[in-house]
């Protein structure tokens, strides 16, 4: 009997890519909010989401270090579990409700990339990096102070993709700039059946299960982000016109599963 | 209007981890044919395909340097394109049918791991190194003669998974004895939804449809093979209780489209 | 002209591997002590260095997690700054002094290697990682609390050649278990001329001049250390026989420059 | 007694970097000739070389897939020693002599870094890919033939330093225009004692002895190269004003060590 919840499904169930939810995370973020084109957000969205009336445009630019586990311990691998995460948010609406929508997101990880693409998110590898502070005091530590600046960078088959700096000012209690609304994806699987290649056997609109989101020693400073023009790339479509306020945050939370909102298949 | 075949759908279309197929390929490979415990082997059957009366336990270890394109010149985009792969082929029955059945199989690249998803073919990702020929004669050449001798290697997440080794005793007329069959795959999409994790979306027996397999350059020769144990992985439970022949080639092939054998899901 | 402190000079100084010290680090280090074989300790030690007659064949296997920066903020780019460190310290006596030897050591990075050779540490390319801790709680946070569980390993060229595992006791006032010594290296730089292949150009027995090392946030509790056999590697012939305690702690220095102690070469 | 011809010196003398010459190398080569700015060209040149007057901001970029191997058969492991390269010739006058100059140099394994430091080419660590020309026919082949398309490129810590592409015309008998002359390199390792940080210990001007260079299978084409401007780095300042001839070419050759032409040092 083969066991596991992704492929490849084993007789042990010890080598499947994901093993079944609930997935546990504990991250560091970068958040860096912006405006792009309106029209250039409006064009990534998928059918079922318009553009947010009141703030069409406006996106946050993630950059997160990870730590996964799920039932077993997985956090004391992290050669395989760890991950680092660029992600994009743009303000959308589905029906009446304001959501975000990501367009683009790229992990370091398969067993990242597998989960994303089971829960909708449209994961690709890329290499990503931001400035870490460390415990031990010096000029390599960059400290949760006043004043301290964070790098952050994304490069996909090396490329450089986003090039995204903060500069801390001042603790925040308001989480809601960086992580306000919930999460709308679209889970999709392609055909592969001779004239079906544009008829997906899977077409969804989904809204990920989170539980027990926390988010912690909120700061928020100025923020500075650039997307380079990339060859077989479209993240720069959406590069900034105007910046608006950066944050650096701790988070958890654990995904617990997702509810099917639409089924987009005709 | 959102363009692509794969995630991420994008407003060009360029964005997709996955054009639409046809998708070409040609490679150089290294098989290595070996029998495994016949128990261990049929261990990783799927349902709808029974282990080969006549050759269960036997298994062929394939590490492939492959370049790719699609319709769009990605051969011209090596960073991105280019990829390695491991995997092994088991003998099974499909009804009558002498099939492949593939359990396991790795590359190193997101591109090649979701085109494999989209097949049906499990893939994960790893590091992946053979041995290379080339055309400057010396010491380093490794030429296609009598008496030279291929390493290759499989790592996952740093842990060794295999160790292979070829000497080339002779060209050889048949190929029958690396790449004799059709492969049979499982299509394999979970569901997120709660209480639905064990009923996938997605879980077809597939065959693919290749349009002008090419094997050139078959030579034969002394076959050695390590799978090594490793933490979280199960490959080393085919491990080899004997070895057969190996096989140094080149090969091409596009790749069409899949016929769906069969529904697995109740 | 040229500019630099290391290859490549360059017209404008920036394309250099390693800028002019002083070079500051700030870092997460996981510390297992542990007793290997003295006489396979010994066996490593240069000339002018002997056996610690009271420890012979204790070592410590640490994994550090480092931001690196120098005089230009590079800790704002860490892409090409950040790095992950494996090594090993080794009980030694210089004339009547208790030192530390470095026999191996592994990081991720091309920086962090070249720096490590102008000090006389023999750094190769590996892959290192360690479980982290978060500030946000949760099953994936590994807080700095007893009974918390850190994994760490490292892996070279696909091949694991170590595996940590940490579980916090208690928080610890004395850190000279971990780090009481002063490290010796070793600079060394071949001579290619012929005739010349034993006879180094450089070879010096070399002292580290730090400034402002810090430690702080150490813990103790329970070491485990496999070194496993790898194929062109020596680092197993150091295998634990008993191990001693584990510390996590954080640290920060500056690395000023370096005191020849003794010129090896004949 | 240690053993070893670089650092890690160890017991058994597997575990070092590099070992002793002779080196051996077999690659596929892709040249991109190419004019540069003649100031910029002999900014990067060192003491003792000189413009060449006759073609000063002559300059060739050379991506090359090798393969090495030394005395002990380490092309059987590929994982360790394959690796691939960029670097830049540039036409340049040793006393009365044309020779060529490296000015940069990045390859993608740490014992190829390691060898180039010791022979003076000042490599760095980059990621280097080609289009490969594979034996079995079909779109994804690249078969060396009139009108078939190389790209290649080079990304350092994930930021794209050059785009190559070639378009093979004609079978071609002359290497000169690719490899027409000796190089020259400067072996450099500074000095990290107090007060000696601009005085390296070892800074040398040297021409590598090589054995049995053999050039076959020489194309020659269509030549376009980009190298785009990058943080950090300096290789862009060599950016192409002309484009010249493109080459494609297989070679090998033997490291057998050096001769030391002058030494820099004050």
């Amino acid at each position: 009997m083969l066991q596991g919840f992704s492929l490849p499904l084993s007789p042990l169930g010890k080598a499947n890519l994901v093993g079944a939810p609930p997935w546990h995370y504990s991250g560091d973020a970068i958040a860096l909010e912006f405006w792009t084109e309106p029209g250039a957000a409006a064009a990534t969205l998928p059918p079922g989401l318009t553009p947010d009336p009141h703030s069409n445009g406006r996106a946050i630019a993630l950059f997160v270090d990870w730590q996964y586990t799920g039932a077993n311990n997985e956090l004391l691998e992290p050669a395989r579990y760890q991950s680092r995460e660029f992600y994009v948010l743009l303000d959308a609406y589905w029906e009446n409700t304001p959501v975000y929508w990501t367009p683009y997101v790229y992990v370091d990880n398969d067993s990242s990339m597998a989960r994303g693409w089971i829960q909708g998110y449209p994961k690709r590898l890329g290499s990503i990096f931001q400035t870490r502070t460390f415990a031990a005091p010096g000029p390599a530590a960059a400290p949760i102070a006043p004043g301290t600046k964070f790098g952050a960078s994304l490069s996909v088959h090396g490329q450089r993709l986003a090039n995204g700096r903060l500069t801390l000012q001042q603790e925040q209690a308001d989480v809601s700039g960086a992580l306000g609304r919930s999460a709308i994806n679209r889970r999709y699987f392609p055909s592969l059946s001779g004239g079906q290649h544009s008829c997906p056997i899977v077409d969804e609109l989904v809204m990920p299960v989170n539980d027990d989101l926390t988010v912690i020693d909120l700061w928020s400073g100025d923020a500075e982000l650039e997307l380079p023009k990339a060859i077989g790339e479209e993240l720069h479509e959406l590069a900034p016109k105007k910046m608006g306020t950066g944050y650096r945050f701790s988070m958890s939370c654990s995904i617990i599963g997702l509810t099917v909102l639409q089924d987009l298949k005709k």
